[in-house]
């Protein structure tokens, strides 16, 4: 019979299974790589284990970047109007130096969802687009895929509030941990294997998914009628993908996703939204949308239409899509039935669709090619990109090959073939 | 009277004051200055208040980068031999680029002083050169005093438990805390009005000294029979000073020392140290050493003694001068009673003197002047610098004028001049 003393022995083995699995899956650090890793101030028990499994798996360095939602909240309180246009450029470039020296890069992440709801939205937006162009030579780094990298989630008082509004912050944050350990699965006895596993279930999908080269995909379901052509010469992706720097990684954990770039005017019919989407801090519920042409021509929302009303006139790209990714309903994250209001999980939880710009890695020989040539494949150029999710246990999924053949794909929201 | 919800509130009143003397006196802050931040994540409630301040004070930004003992103790236990010879100089050097960018540099200072004292000494030797030699560029702007900057104490459970040894932690953080505050003159209703007359006690001082241009101090006291000649064109220091961007600030809090430069030739007799010397994790207690030209050339320890030796034979400079100190005994951190193992502290609680590299800022018309220049005016150049107490409530101290008039200058460890 378990004691109290257990509980924490438990939930500490946990912990370290999942610091573990965030440096040999999640990076998979080889001997004489730097980490360079941020994190909340909160997350400081998952740093430490995994600063020591990165020094094990040979790491030379780990340097935690440690953020603090109070100093954070200080500038919002306390400083000047002109304050709100610098960012730490300096740090960046550091981060930008370590990286092209070879340092791999991981993030914890576990952000309050609502951190700045209460500030003035144009000191927040500047601070941001601040920090965007500060950043950027950094995160270029990391999108292109230069380094090895790692996004891994820790529970933390203000995202918990979010996910389990109502209950005792202590009991928020371990239930929040409880539903990590599961998507992440390291519930099981050896992670890493159950990872192998994960990942080449993953790559057999996308094997498969490039065989048979869809011409288009059938949606069908609640309030669903849709039809999603795929660009020419897509490619699927999922799981752990070899870096530029050649380290296979995995640098989302958890993921459950297979995705691809769909063609950006073939697209046509009707699709709802299974889960809310939480977009910079409001909730935008049951979306109802039609597309003609690639165009969604007519959009409804229960809540927040207003804001997604404005999304979708960011600019020509946004109301067309740019990814279209395939999750069993069956999926951890899905089965918790939470939302976690934190991209890492939600896009996890559900087939979805993006609105926005492309991934050009999901296209054939696109390297150096120039967006112009991409898009006349039906690549989507927007300064946007929202997933929102359209996967549920009452989803079918044919697909179409190029000679016609309707082939099924997904039945009540399950992988029937692939 | 005081109830128990008092007691924190006094506590939390005393850390914002400290918070306040670190923004406004300690780096004096200006508006449009970025603040880099260094302290241990146990100092986080100082660091939020420190930024709550920076940012009431005009600062753009305030950017803490939070060091733990766990994750650093983590490369000694589990990281390869060959990892030591790496530092994060992506890191020092986007510092440097703060600091050459206008950044002030605010350093929490709060280190357990025997934290690596089980560690192996040759992989703390070798991590200790490559952080020094990557940190230089940003050191360097530091020690030449191109920007406004200051250190702050905060009380830790592990520097906490050395400086009371015995007592339980908790009471030992508040223990440790009760004397930061003192020493730091924030158990004053104005903090800020107590350190603009420190500051004006500490000048006077100086402007008296620097006056005199004595040729010499003779020190008078148990055990202590000693002359130290000063060098040529000395100039004594102490207290708040401009930095070369301009700004007037304290870098050091506490301080309560006037210091100069002595002549490296001519230093004779003998002298007892008044505290235990903390180094590099042993303590080297009842130092006895005899100078002849400048020399220490017999040198005797109850405790240590064999450190002291090794360090005396570090270099051709280690064994002469190169800083004398004046404090009176009455000052805060002497009176009390508390060896606090930590440089800031300990060199401000007695009259001490310092073996090794001299400050070339205490000559006059010093700069650009190359090193041999200043060594002919008596500037001694080592690898090491060393501060140990010599001063006590026993302790007299003369002033030798040029023509050879004796004047009282300290009595009984009291300044009865300056």
């Amino acid at each position: 019979m378990p004691d109290d003393a257990a509980v924490p022995t438990m939930f500490d083995q946990k912990l370290d299974k999942l610091a573990a699995l965030a440096v040999r899956v999640g990076l998979n650090l080889r001997p004489g790589q730097e980490v360079v890793m941020t994190a909340p101030v909160e997350a400081l028990p998952l740093v430490r284990r995994i600063a020591a499994h990165a020094y094990q798996a040979g790491a030379t360095l780990v340097t935690p970047l440690i953020g603090d939602d109070e100093v954070a909240l200080a500038r919002y309180r306390h400083a000047g109007d002109d304050a709100f246009d610098t960012a730490p450029g300096w740090l960046f470039e550091g981060m930008a130096a370590a990286f092209r020296g070879g340092a791999a890069r991981l993030a914890v992440v576990g952000e309050d969802p609502t951190l700045l709801a209460g500030q003035d939205p144009a000191k927040v937006a500047r601070a941001n687009r601040a920090r965007s162009i500060a950043y950027r030579p950094a995160l270029e780094l990391i999108t292109s895929f230069a380094i090895n990298w790692n996004l891994v989630p820790a529970s933390t008082p203000g995202w918990a509030r979010e996910v389990f509004p109502g209950l005792p912050e202590a009991e928020a944050v371990a239930r929040l941990w409880d539903a990590i350990f599961m998507a992440c699965r390291v519930d099981q006895a050896d992670p890493v294997a159950g990872w192998a596993a994960h990942n080449a279930t993953l790559h057999a999908r996308t094997k498969f998914l490039n065989g048979k080269d869809y011409a288009e995909l059938r949606y069908r379901g609640p309030g669903t009628d849709l039809v999603i052509g795929l660009a020419d010469g897509h490619l699927w992706a999922g799981g752990a993908e070899p870096a530029k720097n050649g380290i296979i990684c995995n640098p989302n954990i958890p993921t459950e996703e297979v995705f691809t770039t769909p063609h950006k005017l073939r697209v046509s019919g009707t699709v709802r939204s299974t889960k809310p989407l939480a977009y910079q801090g409001t909730l935008i519920d049951d979306i109802q949308v039609r597309f003609e042409e690639g165009r969604i021509v007519e959009a409804h929302a229960s809540r927040g239409e207003d804001v997604l009303r404005r999304v979708l006139e960011t600019d020509e790209g946004a109301a067309r899509l740019g990814e279209v990714a395939l999750v069993p309903h069956s999926s951890p994250i899905s089965a918790s039935g939470l939302l976690f209001r934190n991209t890492l999980f939600d896009e996890n939880a559900a087939s979805h669709i993006a609105l926005g710009q492309a991934y050009t890695t999901c296209l054939r020989d696109s390297t150096g090619v120039p967006m112009d040539e991409l898009a006349k494949r039906g690549a989507n150029a927007s300064l946007i990109h929202i997933d929102w999710m359209i996967g549920s246990g009452e989803i079918d999924i044919d697909g179409v090959t190029k000679t016609g053949s309707v082939e099924p794909l997904m039945r009540g929201g399950e992988f029937v073939a692939a």
